[in-house]
């Protein structure tokens, strides 16, 4: 094994993953657990760790810790305060949140981000600023909007390198618990869809409800009527259903005038898939947006680590 | 027992209500079991129906029997095809689909009603139309819109006393599944909620839904926001969700061509909480609505059994 100077964990509530950092800063070993802190039991958080990261602790005794996520908050390790609006890479690093000194090794949390809009109301991130400021570090922009798809799906405005609003989508979780828990889901089929039929019932979803996203709870039950009717095969239903959902989500974020700005770039942070449909869904509205390069989760540990002097600086930041 | 002349059914999902008109339309006896389709094995749909009115069928062996709701639905005991909008009296009446014959007694399904939009998208209703025929049998109007909230709201337009147009919400399945099955249900509390705290979430839901219906899916999220930073109880969180989704629903449908025309009566049917809570949201909205009068299911059922001559005319209708 080489050198080692930091350990990262990116630590949600269903997977727990592992990155090792040389000194350089590269990403020199990664590993994965399905150790959320769903899966936790009796505040086991040290021994989840521990056991998924045994062979880094003991080659390297004084690497520090630094983990974000669902890890830091109530029902994680130890709750990590939100840190309001405006957060950049320095008011972040500010406020790691120490954990119990592990044999001598540092141990730090990364805060969620809150925000509150003009309307006055409450919005949270926890884990995804981490990916913004990965992000950061990889791009040249200083102003950004950050789509982060997923269960939660958040739309992150960054001006001068900094977080200065944002808005989360329950799409992902809607499309879950109306698959499986609503008359919905019913006509699903099993099977995954043929490719081509479950491709223009997404397009048509999409278009639907760009043209009418305030009627989103309606065309919802669009998915049971044109299922009775055999407009789209049941293979294609999920489709169909994921296509309002994203579609009723991106036209509304791009109005959004705290978000949606279209001068600066756009740029996707999730799984391929994901970003894959949201490009489809973007090109609808007229928007380009590329996905963001390297690995956001790991290169945002890095990054805050090195503003918070835990980790050393980039050599490019080099004298 | 005095003279009975026909037997109504109003047999949904989860429950079957039944209803005996004497021979002046009177309901004369009512009754219900919670033998909603859903719970009948093996299709024993007639037993279910024996069961729970066997004197009445023993002491008026030839009065006919009409049913409406999912009884008439592929899962139920004979599937009744929709009936495409327009649909008035006359339509539905020549559309009744008969049983096989219960000892020489007529029995009757009335079918639901399909619709599809200037879109090219369908909508269908199934039970929700004999209520409407019922608030018509009460109603001097001939053209109004009738609004069913529920587990999946229902704004039915009707225009020369013939139902024109309709569009549902998702609305109560969404409560439903959200607060039992995703993440915003956590933080709500298990007992009833203390009623101021409640409704000032309800409006507070009602307003932030009405001022921007396309966020909805967005807004959805605040539940767990909001909840996070104690902005409302656990107790009047439900109560917010509630306000965001009827506010949505019922910004959306005014604004609605097809159904929202303003000039015309509005009223309500469905229960006395729901009805209460939508008047709310429509007068937020500067639009009042009356509830329906009478019993619109059981008035119907009565209305349609009558423009198919199996029942007699009202006694008004006479020479």
């Amino acid at each position: 094994m080489g050198s080692a100077q930091l350990i990262g964990l990116d630590w949600g509530t269903s997977s727990l993953r592992a990155y090792l950092f040389d000194d350089l800063g590269h990403l020199s070993a990664q590993r994965e657990a399905s150790a959320g802190i769903q899966s936790i039991t009796d505040g086991r958080f040290r021994e989840a760790f521990e056991s998924l990261c045994a062979d880094w602790l003991e080659a390297w005794p004084s690497a520090p810790v630094i983990a974000s996520g669902m890890i830091g908050s109530r029902q994680g390790w130890k709750e990590a305060a939100y840190l309001p609006t405006p957060a950049g890479f320095a008011e972040i690093a500010s406020r790691l949140l120490p954990v119990d000194e592990l044999a001598g090794r540092r141990f730090r949390i990364v805060p969620g981000v809150s925000t509150v809009s003009a309307g006055g109301m409450h919005d949270v991130i926890r884990g995804e600023e981490t990916q913004v400021f990965g992000a950061l570090a990889r791009l040249g922009s200083a102003d950004l909007t950050v789509v982060l798809p997923g269960t939660h799906s958040k739309w992150v405005r960054v001006q001068q390198r900094r977080i200065v609003a944002f808005r989360t989508y329950l799409t992902g979780e809607l499309f879950s618990v109306l698959a499986k828990h609503s008359i919905l889901g019913r006509l699903f089929a099993s099977q995954p869809p043929p490719a081509q039929g479950a491709d223009a019932a997404f397009a048509d979803g999409l278009a639907r409800a760009a043209a009418d996203p305030a009627g989103i709870t309606s065309l919802l039950f669009s998915v049971r009527a044109e299922g009775l009717f055999g407009r789209y095969e049941p293979h294609s239903l999920p489709s169909y259903l994921s296509g309002l959902l994203i579609g009723a989500e991106v036209a509304h974020a791009l109005a959004d005038r705290t978000i949606g700005l279209r001068q600066d770039p756009l740029v996707l942070a999730g799984s391929e898939e994901l970003i894959d449909r949201y490009r489809v869904a973007l090109s609808l509205q007229g928007v380009s947006a590329l996905p963001v390069a390297g690995a956001p989760a790991a290169d945002g540990l890095l990054a805050i680590a090195r503003a918070a002097r835990l980790a050393s600086p980039s050599p490019r930041e080099l004298p």
